[in-house]
């Protein structure tokens, strides 16, 4: 197909495919002249990869280049291009001297019985969320994590699950960078619509006139 | 204290402190002279939380007035101004028409028992998610989101629980805030790290001596 069909297929504007090419993370159509190219299924799917990866994940364009390679690399095996792929699309985390909070980490994951690895992707994202919550005042924070620790593990063995139902090994790689960002967003909007929802029910009890309309959880009736 | 003592108790390097006034996210010290003035505990508080926004939540300055306006105004109700702040740190999602999306969300919301409504935070999030999921030929996504919502609703209900523990209206209020960040973040974390041991389990089954060191889930052992 030409660019304009691809545009259309996937819903990416001529101007951003052309973009994506020029910065590599689209390869090159097939020339059929000197002013046009054909593109094929494989474009397409890299092409709605590629916007997913900038748009749902927010990777900037340098970690989507990496991860591709990542993907397309043949002399990788497939466990190391995943930990490639975690380790790329992992939230860049400032790296915190914090000591407080990394004991915290630490311990937390000892009490899981979990391996410690320093450099296993959320560990450093962990260590900052901890730094955070005592920087900005909420020391209390840690004591979630062992209630976080049960959800955690249900939703890493439904991100299993799912990557190991994928027929190909482009398909499992590609589904966990999938996984990884639509599993989060999803988790995320859930939560913000039963906490909607739990604390619409709350506001009823507090009073009838009130709280259908919108998130607002009503603490106290004399606020 | 002068903005130097605030940089050390906060962290924050004196220039950000002087962008972040510039910009009207801290509100102006005390002026003691024409080149000093003084900050107190105020200042040192709504620094760290500006910084938790900027750093943690990734919100741009723009998003972060619109916060803290919610979060000053004394003529809002705390209902309302928790509304707005769920509203205002949601992620921007872009609409999409994607009328397959909106259904599969809507009808998730109805086996839920939730009541449906277009403008709650998390439910164009939902949408936008499904919608990129079906983009990017993940259909069966969707199917994963009847487990996500148990998991979401435990979240929730954790949420509130340390939303309401809070003492005072303020610091509900930026208990939101935090919650939503630094909670999100944390999942997120605790996920990955889940996933990592499980995957670390399954590929010592698989073959004792690798998969020791990284993320990656070894779905088949002849791949």
């Amino acid at each position: 197909m030409r660019i304009a069909e691809l545009s259309r297929t996937t819903g990416v504007p001529v101007p951003t495919i052309k973009y994506y090419l020029r910065e590599g993370l689209l390869p090159a159509g097939e020339r059929t002249s000197p002013n046009q190219a054909r593109y094929g299924e494989d474009h397409e799917r890299r092409l709605r990869l590629v916007r997913a990866m900038v748009e749902v994940g927010g990777l900037p364009i340098a970690v989507v280049r990496e991860v591709l390679a990542a993907l397309d690399d043949p002399e990788k095996s497939l466990h190391k291009s995943l930990g490639t792929i975690e380790a790329a699309i992992g939230p860049a985390e400032p790296s915190t001297d914090d000591e407080v909070a990394v004991r915290q980490a630490e311990e937390f994951i000892a009490r899981q019985g979990w391996d410690h690895k320093p450099q296993a992707p959320g560990f450093q994202a962990l260590v900052s969320v901890l730094a955070t919550a005592r920087q900005i005042g909420h020391p209390g924070f840690v004591e979630l994590l062992d209630d976080y620790a049960r959800v955690g593990r249900t939703l890493a063995e439904m991100d299993l699950a799912y990557v190991l139902g994928m027929p190909s090994r482009d398909e499992v790689l590609e589904g966990v960078v999938v996984g990884s960002f639509l599993g989060d967003a999803a988790v995320a909007a859930i939560r913000r619509l039963a906490r909607r929802d739990l604390s619409a029910r709350r506001s009823a009890e507090v009073d009838s006139g009130s709280g259908a309309d919108d998130a607002a959880p009503e603490p106290r009736p004399e606020c």
